[in-house]
């Protein structure tokens, strides 16, 4: 299918237009765990993993021959409310990083068998502050999610998403506390290191982002309250949903970068995991508000989709035993 | 080193006789991390594990070239008072499974990367019924940790430790309780796959083996409410250690097989992880008195290794990171 992604508007209508659910393959495949060697529900978490993979893959039997993960990494011009103890250019000097194989997501997409893109998004240009104004108009917002769109291979089986961006956890924040209220504090964390005078700044920054930017449609605070890898995100989210690909979100920032199109319709992000919950205080709230049960849970505050990498492994798992096990006829074994 | 498994008695007393976790090796590895292109301690808990494995083998960088899975099967006495709704003869049923590569923990392993090997002890000839008497003597019990000391590789450099034994979440509830104390029922669990009478069933033996077997030292409650499997646990985990390989124990059958070590010594446990929480309610009241932190929660309840094997991958992640990362000087970037 051709996505549209022509306006915000199109694109928050898009769900009626998405693949759905294939219940009856997530029932085969059910049907079958009941026949593996191993008390019923054994394998806990596992089973439900297999099922909802193959539901959304449309086949009970379904694998992971090739996995891909895409990192995006932007500037955020929120930057200048000194959100952050790096420097901007260190977005530039990471993704070279990932470039050169010696970041984190580097090292977990090869334990974990992911083929990893990374795609920088104008980062000579980063977005307007915040703060001050909407941070990316329309037309920028689009073009960076049809970058995300385009970075999706249709021929992958499961989709990892990270991101890589010095600002970025003060941009998460406002969007948390911008499209779920409450008081901006209980978004703001410290992401790569903010102290208390840091922290204390992030918060300010987030509530009068969220009294300037009121009264907005979520995707219209997708542009005013978020960043270029944001809208990347959003974009390759909905393009793995039009090829059937379940995707695994990451942690905070990736899923509240996902949050717009929940916002919008819930139904495009019912094909998404988060893998991991992240140390980010926040987050937790934002899962919970998304239906969402984490995977993993290691106190992880890195970005990149590392823990959404780590989290490809657990489904790897769940794959090989839904499909490699014996069923009880198979191995004589009797089933009580 | 050659371990002394001469007498009960003497294993209790080996703690003070095996390698101690190497400082020097953890606090260089810690060293490292700080200096790695990621803020400091963004990698959770994936830090400190590769802290604890460096430590314990001896080396700043170690690797996990060589992983050992051992699965120790076991049959009970306990069974003739209807404690499992599975007839005895699965035990040696899925030992023949995993023989052909078709349980679980076959597909875990490959997953994971580890060599599995399965040792069958005695299936023909259960142990005497626990809540009748004890159920091993000293002879049989020290010739099953021998067993399990005998299979464990000098080579690896991690082992997985697994069981698998119709009745044996019996017995592991006859040892936690046992032991640790507390109300039977707060150690008694499903299993496989009981029902309201069979919960019953199981903790009215667990409570009347307690009774009959009161006033006994660690190992030798290993003995009387233990099973080889038990048995063969213990062994392995001081072989293990004997050869400063780290140890992931699976669930609740495992961690309660490998309690009566921390009873007669804590130090004797201190090179082992909890690969993962199960579900069967015990196991966190279980973890808790050994100061564990499971590494995963899945809600699975299969034994097997299972849970070890999962965690296995988590392990392969962390040192992935700790050994291939680059540090900020190696990539040029500024460290804020």
């Amino acid at each position: 299918m051709t996505l549209d992604l022509s306006s915000l508007d199109a694109v928050a209508a898009l769900g009626p237009t998405l693949p759905a659910f294939d219940i009856a393959a997530a029932e085969a495949a059910r049907a079958r765990q009941a026949h593996l060697t191993k008390p019923p529900g054994a394998l806990g978490r596992l089973e439900t993993l297999a099922e909802e993979f193959c539901g959304w893959r449309g086949d009970a039997r379904a694998e992971i021959v090739s996995a891909q993960a895409l990192v995006f990494a932007g500037n955020h011009g929120v930057c200048a409310q000194g959100v952050n103890p790096f420097p901007q250019e260190v977005t530039a000097q990471m993704v070279a990083n990932f470039e050169h194989g010696g970041a984190a997501i580097n090292q977990l997409c090869r334990v974990a068998g992911a083929r990893l893109s990374v795609i920088p998004l104008d980062l000579d240009r980063p977005t307007a502050d915040l703060s001050e104004g909407p941070a990316m108009t329309e037309a920028e917002t689009l073009a960076a999610m049809r970058a995300g769109a385009d970075a999706v291979d249709p021929a992958a089986d499961i989709l990892i998403l990270g991101e890589m961006g010095i600002g970025n956890s003060t941009v998460a924040a406002a969007l948390a506390h911008g499209l779920l209220g409450g008081e901006a504090g209980l978004w703001v964390g410290r992401g790569t290191g903010a102290d208390e005078d840091g922290l204390a700044r992030k918060e300010r920054v987030v509530a009068r982002a969220a009294e300037r930017h009121g009264g907005l449609t979520p995707l219209e605070a997708l542009a005013a309250l978020g960043g270029r890898e944001q809208a990347a995100i959003c974009g390759a989210v909905l393009a793995a949903r039009a090829a059937r690909i379940p995707v695994i979100l990451d942690g905070y920032i990736c899923t509240a970068a996902a949050l717009p199109l929940h916002a919008a319709d819930p139904a495009l992000l019912a094909h998404c995991w988060v893998g991991h919950l992240s140390r980010e205080p926040g987050h937790r709230r934002l899962v919970e508000a998304l239906g969402k049960t984490p995977i993993l849970d290691f106190d992880m505050a890195l970005g990149e989709g590392s823990g959404a990498a780590l989290a490809l492994s657990i489904l790897r798992a769940a794959l090989a035993c839904h499909n490699g096990m014996a069923t009880f006829a198979e191995a004589g074994v009797s089933d009580g």
